[in-house]
């Protein structure tokens, strides 16, 4: 029976003592009052509903998946969802992060986003549904007419109604510029919308009265290409503009795709057939608008692979200590029992730390960055929303990337504790490793995200926001001082962020001349940039740690933290070593390979 | 719709090209006649049976699965398995290098070994019910009775039975010395088997007369843990002394594991419940005789992943071509499309060449180790058959694991070419992955292969087999000379040689003080070896290339092949940079970590 206990503990850890998180509300006005305590107490009860509402769900929605019926386009989702969506409406989550002003709770992000790690660990393909709707909440928020605000915000708040994100058409994902939905104005300046999309997440269900679609389409005058794109909202049910509900839209679900994981979820191929929508924001400056949904998206997506990175990490610790099998290299340690309990041996230690390791680094860099999120949108000072913005954007990329694909190793390792048995449903680890599998893919593959951060993020501005990264850094590093406990965290650390900056300059150099040089690096720089982060947070982890121990703090919880950063240094950091070859190695042996590929 | 095109020009590449087979069976009596010709001619036919009698049901058989029916025990497998066996039985392909003596056609391992690959690339379900044949059939050859022989060495051959291994029970799979299955002996000679076995593949189906199984029990004096471990053949249905069916055996399965992959292959659980056997090899001797099992299907097991590395690169590479989607960064380059083939990106060509490298240097090792199998059993010089199977024993583990870890990365990044449409089932390239993932757990975890290498095969015999693989090295490195162009493949390898000797003394002496070293150290020392062993066979490769160049042939097989061999070095070589870091990084950090792992 697979297992899930909210990592309540490491949360506070994270938000309490290393972000240090009511201190920085305080100079929030929205959120000056939010305390430790209501944190904990949110964090207690949300992790509540995710162990015990929505986690049960999640080994029977995996082995039932959704239904379509063709006749009537329906979705069925699994036994249990709708029931436990009704249930976290009920409970108020759906609004807890959400903007009073259209019954929200208002607090701060950073909550919602240890909330949903939880959600996700417990029940990624449940989670989505809800998940979505953030995103269409956050872009009608940021982009939407007073009336679409009136009548779309307060049902997406309370959780009646959920939204979409009607992006991918078959013949294109990544480039949206090809995309073929056309959008017709009408006399009454509204728009038929026309068109077939796929890959669309909660797409359709039962679960909700309304489902909110966010669709790209082209209008009749519209540019060629990506600067030509228009962002409609297009609700499931018309919606009259006292909000009530009115007839069903000509937007269908005509099937739905057969996944290697997250079958819980519907996956719905939508077709348009002139259904109603209205504009939001300018017209062909839909990608723009779509962008705030995305990146609050891609920020999401890092979670995901954070939650199944956790509750993965957990069966594999539970299992490794309760499986008997083989002695201990080191002389037999359980003498009493036939064998020993895996966790003896040096390389199941290995699979659980990496596990372990790359959840405690995620969970800290999330965390930042849904503080950062806090800061762009309420701290009074312009300049701190803005620098905020910056340090978001640059390590949006990161957090999507390198923690989808940490999580997917980290999933496939917690699979091989288990032997032969992970392999097998019934031990729920191989359901982890499909599940994660889909992080690395949407919402911009991560290859995507790698160009972004060294294409956009990085040389895109000379580095600046990195350098500010640097200055973080440095800060510690001078904090750190002669201290010598801090010394193994901190002189990799610089000694990688001295080799970055002429690294970077250099691909610069060659990607003036060839652009492919930047493609070619781009995967690597994001994994070194990757370490360089989780170091820095590692690192400012132990410093709390070290701290209370010398403090006389006799809680084995900090020592502990202590293991995990020095496991990460000498085992999981060191693959920058093969990055900065791989970096090196430039464009050539990637490029000149016609005939091989031939 | 997936594809499968038989890599037969690879193949010849490697064999009469790199390995120079035809040569090295001059020196093998039971094979001097066996030509080029013939080899090409056997691989043709090979090959179309893979493509077109097995590959057209690997994804309905994924789709499918086995039934088992609880009343009968039966187990039916998926649309069209038993009539592709049968066509495989009718070919002869059962035979193909089976002992002329049993009816065999008394071909090289070598052949069979690229028939095979083809079979896996093809349906890697499918052809585990043929493959665990060849183990059972390896193994009572060696230590079976003239009787026992005489019974199912025919059958098996002709492929009118099949074999299994029945080693595993619910409580111990790596550590065989837990078993419990327990063999009483009879008045007539015979035993009584009872327990109950699980994980077997193709432990039942409906594809063949007879099912012969091998399975590991205890007699009742035996001594405990694993040198009281007895190896029995067990029927599903009673042979006769005239080789008639009798009775059916007290041999059931009583379920089918749902499992993450290998769907169209019957994992059974088997219940022996008072089911006659007869002995096969000593009493508690049963660990012995069945490492001769173990040990073909460990390379058996690298095989698998490399067909699936193989076809998981056709379909990418297809995809690529004519997947259009942005622009080449450097440029447009299809001008009269809306956007390029996805195949410019450097990106996705490092995707694809880890796929194809991985392959190409698999297929070198693997047919290289086939190689020694048949120098091991056919040369007539007992020294040059000890060396074989001493070079036989070091590289097995390598083949293993290094090929299982890589197919499973190289499938992963197949399907990730594929963007959103690798994650959906119609693509096929899911299933590669799920199918690949079992390769690293059975047959002894990837990590048991890494304990096996270093402890066993390198330590154990102070490194002298290594070193004689070194000599290897030498050799190309001696014919390499000052061969400019051979340099850049010649200097990394010699670099990480030298770097190897003293690594592995220092491993060795730290393991003496503490065996946890040796754990420690296992996993990343196998993949050290494992590129210093495809660099070998990419430097050999990248020799026969440059040596037809320089000879004026004008074929872009060979200038494709240096190319691959500049990849593998600039991109995937350089892991070693890593490794080596974490080999150093000693046992501290994994084993003083308790309280992380409370």
């Amino acid at each position: 029976m697979p297992i899930y206990t909210p990592p309540l503990r490491d949360m506070q850890f994270v938000l309490h003592e290393v972000l240090g998180v009511s201190d920085e509300f305080k100079a929030l006005p929205a959120h000056a009052e939010v305390d430790a305590q209501t944190i904990d107490a949110v964090l207690a009860a949300g992790g509540r509903f995710a162990a015990e509402v929505t986690f049960p769900l999640n080994t029977g929605g995996d082995a039932q998946g959704c239904q379509h019926n063709p006749s009537t386009h329906a979705v069925t989702t699994p036994t249990g969802f709708k029931q436990a969506y009704a249930q976290y409406v009920e409970g108020g989550w759906a609004a807890l992060s959400c903007d009073p002003a259209y019954g929200g709770q208002g607090l701060p992000l950073v909550l919602n986003q240890c909330f949903y790690e939880m959600l996700n660990a417990a029940n990624q393909a449940w989670t989505m549904y809800p998940g979505l709707s953030h995103g269409a909440y956050a872009c009608l928020h940021a982009h939407g007419t007073p009336e679409q605000k009136k009548i779309y915000l307060p049902k997406l708040t309370s959780g009646a109604w959920t939204g979409t994100m009607c992006l991918t058409e078959a013949h294109c994902g990544t480039d949206l510029g090809l995309l073929r939905t056309k959008a017709e104005p009408q006399a009454d300046g509204s728009y038929k919308i026309t068109g077939s999309k796929i890959f669309i997440s909660a797409g359709e269900h039962d679960m909700a009265g309304n489902i909110v679609h966010l669709v790209l389409a082209r209008l009749p005058d519209a540019p060629a290409g990506s600067k030509g794109i228009s962002l409609f909202v297009c609700p499931k049910f018309i919606v009259h503009a006292d909000g009530s509900l009115g007839e069903r839209n000509a937007i269908d679900c005509a099937g739905l795709e057969h996944k290697m994981g997250i079958h819980g979820n519907a996956t719905a191929q939508i077709m348009l057939d002139g259904a109603s929508g209205s504009l939001v924001g300018q017209p062909h400056k839909g990608l723009a608008a779509m962008f705030v949904m995305m990146n609050a998206a891609r920020l999401g997506v890092g979670n995901q692979s954070l939650g199944l990175t956790e509750v993965a990490y957990q069966n594999a610790l539970a299992y490794a200590k309760e499986r008997l099998q083989m002695r201990s290299l080191a002389g037999p340690r359980a003498r009493d029992l036939p064998a020993d309990p895996i966790i003896v041996h040096p390389d199941v230690r290995r699979m659980l730390l990496t596990a372990k390791a790359y959840a405690e680094g995620g969970r800290a860099l999330s965390s930042y960055c849904a503080l950062l999120l806090d800061k762009e949108q309420q701290h009074p000072d312009e300049k701190v929303r803005q620098a905020s913005s910056e340090m978001l954007a640059l390590l949006t990329p990161i957090v999507k990337a390198f923690i989808t694909d940490n999580g997917y190793e980290a999933t496939t390792l917690c699979q091989q504790v288990f032997g032969g048995h992970g392999y097998i449903k019934e031990s729920g680890m191989e359901q982890h490793v499909r599940d994660a599998r889909i992080n690395m893919i949407y919402e911009g593959t991560n290859t995507i995200q790698a160009l972004d951060l060294l294409g956009r993020k990085v040389l895109g501005n000379n580095g600046a926001t990195l350098k500010k990264f640097g200055q973080l850094l440095g800060q510690l590093a001078q904090e750190a001082g002669t201290n010598r406990s801090m010394a193994e965290f901190i002189t990799p650390l610089v000694e990688l962020g001295e080799q970055l900056t002429p690294l970077t300059t250099e691909i610069g150099l060659r990607g003036l001349q060839n652009p492919d040089e930047v493609g070619a690096a781009a995967v690597d720089y994001l994994r070194i940039t990757g370490h360089l982060v989780f170091g820095y947070f590692f690192a400012r982890m132990a410093q709390v740690a070290l701290r209370q121990m010398a403090a006389g703090n006799a809680d084995p919880f900090y020592p502990a933290k202590l293991q995990t950063a020095r496991f990460y240094f000498a085992r999981l950091f060191p693959e920058t070593a093969t990055l900065l070859h791989r970096v090196r190695a430039g464009s050539q042996t990637l490029m000149d390979t016609d005939l091989a590929l031939a």
